[in-house]
């Protein structure tokens, strides 16, 4: 039996590959399941800073698996739910990138906007699709799209379910780069590796919460949070260090989360 | 007497059409009400799918009318306003897209933002114009626009009221197209049958209020929120038309809302 | 002892200019103290209808002062502390605009998007710095920076650290232009002198609140606000005048604030 995700861990880098390339990686509750068990345990695991997400094969994840879907129309599926929500990536400390290969559709796209960032293959397919299948913005799409490209651009690909190319996702301001298809790993690769030898992960972990988090306060408390905050890291060997090798102009050597 | 909000309806598209032309349809609390009322016939006829919006002659809507200012200034307005608030579009069921042909300004550019996206002339004419008339960002404009182009940008346009194009307006993300004049409404409505046909009604107008209400909740009661709404979809026949016509790669028939 | 803030008035518009020029203008205490007492100056002065911040010589603001953070590891930090938050400048009732004419790092961008709005130099160096310390994303960076170029973006350059231009700045919608060094302040100060003859002093304090308040808000409330505070403007001189001018076609006279 074929592992549904694949990993492979290279210089801090923990790539994490959906791993149904016969059907476009597309989303069951076990290779979720999967996914998400594998971002628990990277969260654990010293040897891990940067976590990089991408899909086996021709396509990223093309959405919920039609078997799925038609499973639930006929009313036999039957698979107890994860518990964790689709948004669980959001939560782990330690900085998720996805690496959208290809196609990219549905739920397969609520996917790589819950990570932190987006790295696309120009030639990519897009597509949110909910509409053109008579269903809803889900799993909290209609929250993240808009702060990520802002509303009338969320509105365009929500209500038409229009397919776009990776070249658009990053006009759009959806994904933070588009590259060749042919060096997308390569570049999303060094981008992530950047990350594990130069930010801190302790920063990382701290400012990843403070980002997804203070959409949902004022900046007066958003301000207060972040000097206790700053506090903290008065104490920890990062800041130390983050000086130390700045004024020294050599690489830093944080220790892991 | 001229209608001073023009109706024709092809294919499942409203186009609306505010008819002041001589006054480059600039605002009057009977033309507001008169638009206002036709959206919600609009939203009750089951032949409508999406609404368009547009300006008769050279402009889309100048603004507040000069004599209802002028009335304000001396004491002598009198009309009776319209109880609902100038967001009323946003509460529509279906989706409202702006056309907008020419000059757009002040209240004029409060109503195209207020629609669910913008497709504009390259060449018109916007401006927010408030500060200019030592007026403030009114009836919402300062919720809305740093939502659809972000904190700078709106900061820009409020505080300097300066005059920007269609093109610039689509550069900052806050129309979703800008296309030549003569080709605006052949380009908005093939957009909008393109809705009419392939978007399910129902998800359309489930989306619209996720996406004007999630502003206002966290990840979490938004994803929340979408649980329940997407077990209500899988009851919809547009759920099982959506995914029959995808595996049998054919146009859906969707009911209407 | 050079005076830490420079300033200087000219046509109702206010430079100020951080003066550290030895240093890349890295914030102390002291520095952050006199160029807050000159904005507190400012808002009460009638003369002064725009604020400008900009740096001495080669940097805008290179970041906190490291003789600080040095002085913060080993203990001896001693100063007390403005009791005005670092977001002072958004709550001064005239707008701020940063002229960034080079080097903005971490403390010093924190504020530059403290400013209303952002002109920078196309070949100004940029960088959130923070996670290349070991440190957070310090006194509301992390509620400001996603509202101005959305969720995606932010975390690219909160997690990175990476420097970028400031031409960079202006594609991300970071800053609202970017030009050739050498015009920098010829540039920023003809948007600003344009803002201190043809937008209303009242309107742009109104407005400033009401855009940096009304993201915590709901769209009913911020319209209830809004129509609220149009009454307040009707009773103006501002409005009276706003109006005349604009009839008359003649730059208008606004009062002061």
């Amino acid at each position: 039996m074929l592992d549904l995700v694949l990993s492979s861990l290279d210089q801090g880098v923990l790539t994490l590959t959906l791993n149904r390339p016969d059907r476009l990686n597309a989303w069951t509750e076990a290779m979720g399941r999967r996914y998400f068990d594998q971002l628990a345990e990277a969260e654990e695991n010293p040897e891990v800073r940067v976590i990089v997400v991408t899909g086996a094969g021709r396509g990223f994840c093309a959405g919920a698996d039609f078997q799925t879907l038609n499973a639930i129309q006929d009313g036999s599926y039957e698979s107890e739910p994860d518990k964790r929500p689709h948004s669980f990536p959001t939560t782990v400390g330690k900085p998720v990138i996805a690496a959208v290969n290809g196609a990219c559709a549905g739920l397969g796209m609520v996917h790589a906007l819950y990570c932190d960032l987006i790295f696309t293959a120009a030639e990519a397919k897009w597509t949110t699709a909910f509409a053109r299948r008579g269903l809803i913005a889900e799993y909290g799409l209609s929250w993240v799209l808009p702060r990520l490209i802002g509303q009338g651009r969320a509105m365009d690909l929500l209500l038409s379910g229009r397919t776009f190319t990776g070249d658009e996702a990053f006009a759009l301001g959806l994904a933070a780069r588009s590259v060749p298809g042919e060096s997308l790993m390569e570049e999303t690769l060094a981008y992530a590796r950047e990350l594990a030898v130069h930010s801190s992960p302790s920063s990382m972990a701290v400012m990843k919460r403070q980002i997804w988090g203070d959409w949902n306060t004022t900046l007066e408390s958003a301000e207060s949070a972040a000097s206790r905050l700053m506090l903290e890291s008065f104490a920890r060997p990062d800041f130390a260090e983050g000086v130390a090798s700045f004024l020294e102009r050599r690489p830093p050597q944080f220790p892991p989360l």
